[in-house]
């Protein structure tokens, strides 16, 4: 345990370095006009699947891609690519979090200019991403309904690093008990007036109003001003 | 990046260290005639709810306790508590897994010689627990039907590194189309040979098949032959 302290600051460093490319990042993101999404979880929430339909349904209005992180497999890559998007798949092999590298990477060759959204599918974690600014406008964090209601209070670190939190699954919710109100009282007292949604990407219920907020999000981060 | 190998470095000797500290932990705990299990799972996968009922159904027979790992909050220890087994809680902070120091910690104070099991629930994380070994006798992964069947071919490192698999939550499998073929397959191919069991903790489903295989593996390793 002696030797804790060197790695905090080496750690310390990364992030710090990290930080410094990720604020580049967001300067390149906002002259470019793209609004950039980074979704969190933990594995099985649900990210693929909110993002394969969002990006479907975005799709016919607004240009779209989305980078996509996981330590193997092209998987969800290629479940996002569906939607006929724009998609590149990051691995991190034994990484358990995307960098602002990594993304500045992955857009090489994209006409940033000329998207409006850029999603990002973070590597499935409820502790390593939250440290770790991908340059993004947003940060979204999802829970499942199968994932017990405390899960904001045994995480708060990333749910504070969260701006907006999404409870996914929401069709299963009667079938494994879930307790919505427990739930929205966790995320409150984690991180007070956190803007909470309920989705489920299989059913579409919740998805208008999600979406309706996202592009609200879009259109005045983008200077267009909504009627 | 240029900073990333003396990381690597530094975490190598960390890694070590635990394991010095694990093989003695493991020689204390075999002396003792323990049986200890430690269970790795994302969050959510139903790693309390499996041992609250573990706990519960070996109890009136054998001599049980718990160790359990969390971010925050104590949450997890009260509700094992009600199976009437000693727990106790261990809270990391910001770190994603036990190490072995944590575990001989805990444990201090009580008579492992007077224990027939001793179960550790880890820290929710499908990435960090998978190095640290914790001087445990097998190491269990759980995945819920709610996760997907992917999860061994995304975290292929942590199903390697645990010796048998527990598919939860099997009441809901049919509600959330669960694929258990293609689940079963992504874990041989990740793991050939893998023990694999389907439980729901909630109905006791496929309870039975575990707990005999808990007892016959306790059995072994404390010398008693069973019948």
């Amino acid at each position: 345990m002696k030797r804790e302290p060197r790695v905090v600051e080496v750690r310390k460093n990364i992030l710090k370095q990290n930080d410094m490319v990720a604020r580049e990042l967001r300067q390149r993101f906002r002259d470019a006009g793209v609004f950039v999404a980074n979704f969190v979880s933990s594995p099985g929430a649900g990210k693929t699947a909110l993002l394969e339909r969002t990006l479907t349904r975005l799709r016919p209005r607004f240009r779209v891609a989305a980078v996509v992180g996981d330590l193997a497999t092209e998987h969800d890559a290629a479940r996002l690519a569906r939607s006929e998007a724009p998609v590149r798949q990051i691995t991190t092999g034994t990484l358990c979090h995307l960098e602002a590298t990594m993304i500045g990477t992955a857009v090489e060759g994209w006409a940033l200019a000329d998207l409006d959204f850029l999603f990002i599918e973070n590597v499935g974690n409820l502790v390593c991403p939250a440290s770790y600014d991908l340059g993004e406008s947003l940060r979204f964090v999802l829970m499942s309904v199968t994932e017990g209601e405390d899960k904001p209070l045994k995480y708060p670190t990333i749910f504070n690093s969260a701006d907006v939190a999404v409870i996914t699954k929401i069709d299963i919710a009667e079938a494994v008990e879930f307790d919505l109100a427990a739930a929205n009282e966790n995320i409150q007292r984690v991180r007070p007036g956190m803007e909470t949604f309920r989705v489920s990407a299989k059913t579409g219920q919740g998805m208008e109003e999600y979406l309706a907020f996202l592009e609200a999000r879009m259109a005045e981060a983008s200077g267009i001003v909504s009627p």
